[in-house]
């Protein structure tokens, strides 16, 4: 079983994963791109290949479920980082704190055909992915154990990504994570102060500046953040204050899918197909819609290296101001 | 200039430091490893290569600056994340912070022999090596613009080290990074609760246990962490309380070579040389000793990557449990 454990000094959460890695000389550990015999366990007719799907969009009413015919498929991960089953059972050992490791580590493919990127779809097939993440939200929210589900994608292997098939992946957590909490945090000190949404008044600079603008919708704004971690690294926010993705209704996840769909193709142009990652930041579960808290995607392509500057302060550094990266999307093709 | 800016969220600063690349075009930006015509601007004889040192052990008395015969050699970067001259200059965009990147960026170069890691040297060398990071903290905190140094070293090219040669940096900013701060808050709350130290508790009962322990000599602790961010983190802990590492005599740290270079000996050993960072934490430049707060050294071998989960919770996913990878260092030989 796997476990979470909290560091006693600042409160972050591990994930003690043991049945990730066999033993200990067996590092890096990465499982395979395909496996052994060259299948990929995400493309349709291999169906078998992967746990049971929990979710599935596109095929005709009435077919049988884990058969081709699927646009996007959400299946649990193979190699999950926490299990499902069982109890949270919090305690003590000494001064240190552990629970069990519950919680689901799902798969969303995001589309049949293997060759086939995130960014070479359609605003319209990549809202059927959005519409995959807000499903499994609904359904997992049920889940009393859960308090947050982060949806994220690793793209390119040094980005983090071990299977070449176009994938996302969502982790429920028992726990709102401690980068979530500090959002959440800095919003609401910033609400006590001045009694407004701190991203709002970020759109509204940001649309009036126009320097850190790369691209708007009536729906959406895509920015290059003031402080960011990476170059290149830009946030996709909602223009209208809604602090929940899953209550974002289908047009405006379409609106959302144009301007991630315009995001990443932008940055593959700029930067030649670089690794990137991407995390929807949303409030936690079961919460009342926040007026302070305001739900967004951050892209970050992985150019830099996270080295012993970062580790030990928490500070980045970064060569490229956000307004040379801004302006350079905005120029690219989108 | 370069110029921090804060992120008005969660209070993270980022240096921008556009002097280290060019165009958005030259990603990932790494110097090279070696000058175009091959020669190691480490290497003695080779000292008109670097900025004029600011530090130097080893020379017979009275033998001039920036020539052979030294031991440890500490010179300014030659590609700076911040510049040493002007004022801070905090200044507010709109909703934003910004201020000047002031600051000093130096490389401590560990040896004279361009093939010999740190690990290969005796306690004795390892020992000059912490010294001259001790004599750069008590010159640099005479400078009223600096909040803290962090000191650091990046060994291996994927754990962000750009040159052979064996070295570490210490980077003096203006603040005191989050990371360290969220430490000091820890630790604090800890001591309003108990008015013990946290990280003598940690020594205490890692010590009892034993589960987690490493290596122990007469003034520190070796130990795997309770929830370390990566397989095989591993910290160097004083066992008595002192929060201040360059209050620390020259027999501690003789003491405190003695556990690093065992700590980086076994390190290898089990892991085949991999890449790794550590990061000195100690207390914040020209403060008072605090009763809660201890100063410490984290190694982290580069065995993960930083992707999309641990990006977007701040949390991490270690597949080895530290009683494993404790267990497996006390075995090897150190």
């Amino acid at each position: 079983m796997p476990e979470l454990r909290r560091d006693p000094i600042v409160g972050r959460w591990v994930v003690i994963a043991t049945e990730r890695a066999q033993r200990p000389s067996e590092f890096p550990h990465v499982p395979p791109a395909t496996r052994p015999d060259g299948v990929c366990p995400f493309c349709p007719g291999h169906e078998d290949k992967t746990p049971r799907e929990v979710y599935a969009s596109g095929r005709p009413n009435g077919a049988p479920a884990n058969t081709p015919g699927w646009k996007v498929r959400v299946v649990p991960n193979r190699f999950p980082a926490l299990k499902i089953e069982g109890d949270l059972d919090r305690r003590a050992e000494g001064i240190y704190d552990r629970m069990n490791g519950i919680g689901a580590h799902e798969v969303v493919i995001e589309t049949a055909d293997h060759a086939r990127t995130l960014e070479a779809q359609s605003p319209a097939e990549i809202a059927e992915v959005l519409l995959a993440f807000k499903a499994r939200i609904l359904d997992l929210r049920n889940d009393q154990r859960f308090r947050y589900i982060l949806l994220f994608k690793n793209h390119g292997a040094s980005a983090g990504a071990s299977l070449e098939h176009a994938h996302s992946q969502l982790i429920a957590l028992p726990i709102v994570p401690r980068r979530v909490m500090s959002e959440i945090e800095g919003a609401r000190r910033h609400h006590e102060l001045k009694e407004r949404c701190i991203y709002c008044d970020i759109v509204g600079q940001e649309r009036k500046d126009r320097a850190r603008l790369v691209h708007e919708n009536d729906d959406f704004v895509v920015l290059a953040p003031w402080a960011p971690r990476s170059p290149f690294e830009t946030w996709i926010v909602p223009r209208r204050h809604e602090s929940i993705f899953e209550a974002e209704p289908r047009e405006r996840l379409a609106s959302c899918a144009q301007a991630l769909g315009t995001t990443l193709r932008r940055l593959s142009a700029a930067l030649g197909n670089p690794p990137y990652n991407f995390m929807v930041h949303t409030n936690p579960l079961r919460e009342a819609p926040s007026a302070s808290y305001h739900w967004h995607i951050e892209v970050m392509p992985a150019l830099t290296q996270v080295a012993g500057f970062e580790w030990g302060s928490g500070a980045h550094i970064n060569p490229v101001p956000p307004e040379d990266a801004a302006e350079f999307l905005r120029k690219v093709s989108g």
